[in-house]
């Protein structure tokens, strides 16, 4: 039975390319470049840093990531940039159903658990207008991990009293779907570019930055158990669980 | 004093770019498409599967993250193309420089530690022919954790018995770089692509899959302390380390 739903923010509830408006207007030509660097950084310096056990915050870990992106074009990041990008970060674009999704599933308890730094979230959840319809907004921040690491997932219980075997974890990132598997929840992965799709783009040439963002991070990993579910896009989520839900039930009434 | 000089095996010792030829081979038209996802995720997975606490060899993880590559592409890799795969992986190039090091450094303690399988080192370092230059080839198996976990690196003192301020370790990978200046190490990084060069080749478009590599994986890391020393090659190893020896037994003299 599912009784909480804990979505992943970055990328799952929230679009990560709605920076490259942004980093465009600052480095014309190069915008679509130094979103996909930056993001893909940003993930490792997260899981560098939680396995050296050297952990700062994620707002810290995303400048490490954009100086590391704009060293590579030979510039530093400068105050008023810096700035910026920490706006575009607090108003990130929501996936258009995301707030309907939630709406749908209001009886259930619904969480983001991200690793995201509080501040950082707090604000996105209230620039998303979306910070009435969670329960709860987790930042990984108070256990100095990062996910996957077990003791990020850990929170879910601890602020929602409800066991890993009653949550349903959204993630559309593959580093999260293996890492909640592996902590104990069920788990949906929202797969919002079918392979097929992937292989034509590869296959239409050129490569670019962004198809070569999309063939790191938006296909099934293969190093951990696969999701119990698969959703196109978050929509689907609330006939998923409504199905699921009454398989419970089914279940329970035939043991009774 | 440097006493012992440790090298990092994949892209320091090894160059990794030397399957592009037989993947291009196999999957004509995507062998550079194929070689950098390949490498990329393959060292996800290492910092995962180390995170989650599931660790499982380091060829294991390679095949994970061929398939997961191969699967981009619609494709599921076969027992013959993995063999080939193997086979190609026991034979990486090493680079034009790195047996000449290892023979002007002779009177030190030499060592590599790698995330490689033991079986994987013992092979490519034999067909290298460079087995008889090296004191020891540590792989990090026994501790069942990849690099840069900090119990990976305390396996140069217990295998070589010489204390961490006493090892210069040396590593083009800047996850190895951070990991082994957080452990204590004195750190000599390869840089063998000068920014202003890779910058260069963003400006001269298109950004192929193999200058995303670069970009991702060759400059230096801005989330760990920098290294001591920066050499653009292998070949200039020595005269720095004779420089360094000189100006401890300078520093000695003084003191006494």
């Amino acid at each position: 039975m599912i009784k909480a739903v804990v979505f992943d923010a970055y990328g799952t509830l929230f679009d990560v390319q709605s920076v490259a408006d942004a980093t465009e207007r600052a480095y014309p030509g190069y915008g679509e470049y130094i979103t996909q660097i930056w993001r893909q950084k940003q993930l490792e310096y997260s899981w560098l840093r939680s396995l050296m056990g050297r952990y700062q915050d994620f707002w810290s870990v995303t400048q490490e990531a954009l100086a590391y992106t704009l060293n590579t074009l030979g510039r530093e990041p400068d105050a008023a940039f810096l700035a910026e990008m920490a706006e575009a970060y607090n108003r990130l674009r929501p996936y258009p159903d995301a707030a309907q999704c939630l709406k749908d599933l209001a009886p259930l308890r619904l969480a983001i658990l991200s690793n995201g730094a509080p501040g950082m979230l707090q604000r996105l959840v209230a620039n998303a207008g979306i910070a009435e319809l969670l329960d709860e907004v987790i930042s990984v921040d108070s256990k100095a991990v990062f996910k996957p690491h077990p003791r990020a997932y850990e929170m879910v219980e601890e602020a929602l009293g409800v066991k890993p075997e009653n949550v349903l974890f959204v993630s559309s990132n593959g580093f999260d779907v293996g890492g909640a598997k592996n902590f104990g929840f069920r788990v949906a992965r929202v797969a919002r570019l079918p392979t097929q799709k992937l292989t034509r783009e590869l296959e239409a040439r050129p490569i670019t930055p962004l198809t070569m963002f999309k063939a790191l991070r938006m296909q099934e990993e293969t190093y951990a158990e696969a999701a119990d579910f698969e959703v196109e896009a978050l929509s689907r989520l609330p006939q998923l669980i409504r199905a699921e839900q009454a398989e419970s039930m089914r279940t329970a009434d035939d043991r009774a």
